[in-house]
């Protein structure tokens, strides 16, 4: 028998890769952290001797989700910018509030709240994008998360840099001090194209090319964006990223609502990646990304909850499931995309937007394990008549009851191992109290 | 000090009525079933002297969510067919299914598998409408769910009625006998416009006027239906019910995703309400309503599931995120359809749409106790800086800890009451595996 430090077996395993698998009464082997083998649950028993053997005799086992776009801090905000459109939602909602009150505690209390929400939907790995991230890149190491940390970039003066230069210098120290770390990457996250200018984008390119990193932005969120952009530049943002030698394998165009012929051929002809972000979209009234058009010219779509603030959860299993009610009632019809896409959308297609292919995202033999097991045997799941349809159309993320980062379990039945998730709650409340009472104050001060 | 049965206690009420109020530290004191007050918890403390005592320190209480449109027992079916269009879902994925194995036993089990999951999402109300509805009104009054249950009628043959009047008289059998009941309510349940004609239309409304019954019926739900309809009737399906004179204010009308400026005219008139249903109209391919254009105009729009076939839950919680999300992205803008306006279409308008608007719906003295309790200190929904978006946009059905229907407590902390989970889901387990069995001998018969 072969010593693994871990078997679990499942009723059901969804592998992803091969696409759309299921495997009934399965069984994944870890051993220092990645995957040995994923096998019928008979054959393990007799083939490996575990230290730890955990049964789930009615759950599915999968790759933990990947939420490929969020500004994890923006928890702590969630609620205080409700029913406004993206320009006015920023510019009135949350830009005052952030340069009032995020500074390195902020983030690590907000990055550690986002991450309980997300350890307990099965999420395994997120890109993020906040000031702070050497912040943001501690607080997920410190409790065993995977993170892909963006690397921010704006002309704008913060707390954290004064110039787009600052920006840069700060995060290749970042990236330098987590290069070959496990479980944090970095990738660059200039803003948008609206807040950086062309001589920016133009370095980080370069730097982006040289050190084989991702390049995260929002790009075509909304109308507005378009029009500012034709007038200031005389071309779509798309279009003016592409001249500046950004449309690469690299790119990942984050939201893109509005779509037009050339920029499906721009997308699809650079190999770029976009990440789907359907709640925020909806939610600041800024567009719906045509995900079967960007699929059916075989461009790679990951999804992204968006921050907080405007979603309000960071739920990606809610996530695909709106994704695909959208595709299926809007851009297109029943079908044309199914729950097993949806999940190799929020797994797989995640974890390669971010350069992760290889080393996690499906249940392949030598990735890392990073896994999520759900509970089916829930009323609103069951009977599980197609197992895909149930964890995409039917199952809440509140029936997650395992997570596994590098094959260290981060809850263990339901109840979160490496986060102190009461302080965490209260550290989060005793800043609305802050918010609230700074509110209160500004109107007596009138 | 006043006796009282019951005295809830929570960190917040939400009342519905008044409109949008929120009601921080405040009690719902229960007596015989029915809400005696709403007021502050210490004044309440003062005041009562209850038998039983609940606090809920970091909830929400507020009124039972209505699930205004429903096929309880399809949750067996839920995930059996998968990526279809309403047309082919219907005659190739559903009807074969329930001519084979719908009886009163699939009802039972069916209905009892719905009520769990309805009870455990804070609902406490449903619309139904499916085959052998003495069964469904049965069922939910032995578990104590209130239950608005659908008079089905169509001109189709099935195992419970032969003949469209057949169907009828069965009806009018089941409404005499509940007749006064304080769960069980009925309505007339005609299929829809391409499957009931006109003679047997005619005869529904002259009972509904006489008995004073609402009307529900599948309407527009597709563009199919309204070409089939012109073609057929020479003019739309909304407008051949008004022929009929079943544009009323008992008119409810499910689905509406086709809507031109004389049926919204004819809906504004009658005063007939609106279900939508938006996850199933999206999931179908069916279309969108415009819920902002009906409620410019005054029509009464409540919320309902559609049958777990085609959503695939029964999670009005989620419906209500939906419906918000569609209205803020597609039909509207941000800030049209705000989080208190949905919570009061997932409650009162439901209950009004089914002629219970004066008895239950919103907390107000006088009306049945019919409540639910969240739980909204969780990473998702923390902080709370908006109750109103925290429930609609944040909240999962699973932070759902209690649920009464008239006083009666369905779910105490999580746990059912009345209901035997794991005999309920063995039972859907076992219905499952006589789906699958049929299948691979059909499959073996070719």
């Amino acid at each position: 028998m072969e010593p693994v430090d871990t078997l679990i077996s499942a009723r059901w395993v969804l592998p992803v890769e091969p696409d759309g698998r299921v495997l009934e009464d399965h069984a994944v082997a870890i051993r220092n952290g990645r995957i040995v083998a994923v096998l019928p649950s008979a054959d393990a028993h007799v083939r490996y001797a575990p230290q730890e053997s955990i049964q789930r005799p009615s759950h599915v086992l999968m790759p933990g989700l990947v939420n490929a776009h969020t500004h994890a801090a923006m928890v702590l905000l969630r609620g205080r910018a409700e029913n406004l459109r993206l320009g006015p939602w920023l510019r009135d909602g949350v830009w005052p509030l952030e340069r009032r009150w995020v500074d390195p505690e902020y983030v690590r209390d907000g990055t550690e709240l986002a991450i309980a929400e997300l350890v307990r939907g099965g999420v395994t790995c997120f890109a993020d994008m906040h000031l702070w991230p050497e912040v943001v890149a501690r607080t997920a190491a410190e409790v065993h998360m995977r993170a892909s940390v963006g690397l921010v970039v704006t002309e704008a003066a913060t707390g954290w840099a004064a110039t787009a230069d600052e920006y840069i210098d700060r995060g290749m120290r970042l990236r330098d001090e987590y290069r070959g770390d496990p479980l944090v990457s970095t990738h660059f996250a200039p803003h948008a194209p609206y807040s950086v200018s062309d001589a920016t984008l133009a370095r980080v390119r370069r730097l982006a090319d040289e050190l084989d990193l991702p390049v995260a932005l929002h790009v075509h969120e909304t109308a507005w964006e378009i029009e500012q952009s034709e007038q200031k530049f005389g071309r779509r943002p798309l279009a003016r990223l592409a001249s500046l030698g950004l449309a690469s394998p690299q790119l990942v165009a984050i939201h893109m609502t509005q779509l037009e012929a050339q920029d499906l051929d721009t997308l699809a002809g650079s190999g770029a990646s976009v990440v789907h972000c359907p709640e925020s979209n909806l939610k600041l009234g800024a567009g719906v990304c045509p995900l079967p058009s960007l699929l059916g010219r075989g461009v790679r779509v990951a999804l992204g909850t968006d921050g907080a603030a405007s979603n309000n959860d960071l739920d990606i299993l809610g996530e695909a499931r709106t994704a695909g009610l959208l595709a299926s009632g809007i851009s297109a019809t029943p079908g044309s995309l199914i729950a097993s896409d949806l999940l190799r959308m929020a797994t797989l297609e995640g974890a390669r937007t971010l350069g992760l292919g290889e080393t996690t995202g499906s249940l392949v033999a030598g990735k890392w394990a990073d896994l999520c097991c759900i509970d089916l045997q829930q009323p609103r799941t069951w009977p599980v008549n197609d197992v895909h349809a149930a964890v995409i159309y039917g199952a809440s993320s509140s029936q997650v009851t395992d997570t596994w980062v590098a094959g260290r379990r981060l809850m263990a039945d339901r109840a979160l191992v490496y986060l102190d998730e009461a302080a965490v709650l209260e550290r989060a409340e005793s800043w609305r109290r802050r918010f609230e009472n700074s509110r209160v104050e500004a109107a007596s001060d009138d």
